[in-house]
């Protein structure tokens, strides 16, 4: 193998051994059973499964390559800047600056070309400004929803989640997608709002 | 919503809600830290984003989404027949048969469309005569290595792994990838075998 591929080989095959560490960044969310929670590794490949299967929901026209790519990848600054929960305010307060710190870091592992490609497309999902970062939020919004409503509520009941906080939460999701928040209201919120799982 | 819609998208969230499963089949490669083993899901994440990074290394042009979606997917069997140890033996006789009805039986959950599409794709990793498949085969082998020697052959030495079964295990992983083939070789088979953490 001559040199410059091999020196492009060791930077990519180190961004994948760090990224490893994605699978030890808990999130909220339970599994099915509600004996376990979530990880951000095992949530990224829920949300890529979710994309190819249900892109025919988004608004608008997207390109399920570069939105899978957005959502396997959403989650690795986490690795430096931990998982934020959704409704925790204190922590959203900073967490905009140590994600982009940690972004330098876990991307600035790759090759130029494919750090700069992998940070527009995790910059644009953060920006939630184009129809595929509209989807891919879609989609992390409708997961943690899904698997919340199948283990009964549970960790919406441990955090006593409002109603407000997740309308908050969700006030772009039909920007995204018609169909799916719409379920995702009557199915997901209204009712676990009956059921008492979250606070109206 | 209209019912024609409401009931595609019942069975869509069923199989999606079904797939969760997949988080608790475990693998035999420990994970960063060597603490813990790997599950399914994780892995499946892990080679997606591999597949992002590194395809420009298949030895022949591949659909790069087709490609993901076959390693998003290529385990989705074992959340009924298990995990098959790649060096199990025994386990290997019946894994084919145990495999396919665990396919009709994951796969039926969707819209026939939907069915039809991912049972395809899955029939054609397995078959393993594409260049797709070819070089998802090359990152399903390649995941595991890599983190084994990252954990310096802790899976290997607690299942006293020979080469003669890596190599055979490998024997087509060039026909994917020469350059990925010729770098394991040398930086996870050769280097392990001098520490003893594979058996010559």
């Amino acid at each position: 193998m001559n040199e410059k591929i091999l020196e492009r080989l060791e930077k990519q095959i180190n961004f994948i051994r760090e990224a490893d560490k994605e699978k030890f960044i808990g999130r909220q969310t339970y599994l099915t059973g509600a004996q376990r929670k979530e990880n951000d590794a095992e949530h990224a490949w829920h949300l890529a499964l979710m994309t190819i299967l249900l892109s025919e929901y988004s608004n608008e026209e997207i390109d399920v390559l570069k939105t899978i790519t957005m959502v396997l990848i959403h989650d690795l600054v986490e690795i430096y800047a931990g998982d934020t929960y959704a409704y925790d305010d204190e922590a959203q307060k900073t967490q905009k600056e140590r994600e982009q710190k940690a972004a330098d870091k876990i991307f600035g592992i790759l090759p130029d070309d494919q750090k700069n490609k992998l940070r527009a497309v995790f910059e644009e999902f953060e920006a939630y400004e184009t129809p595929e970062s509209r989807f891919a939020h879609v989609l992390d919004n409708f997961q943690p929803m899904m698997l919340n409503d199948y283990t009964d509520g549970k960790a919406w009941r441990e955090h006593e989640v409002r109603e407000s906080q997740i309308m908050k939460r969700n006030e772009k999701t039909s920007s995204g997608s018609k169909v799916l928040w719409e379920y995702a209201k009557k199915m997901f919120i209204e009712k676990n709002i009956e059921k008492g799982n979250i606070i109206r």
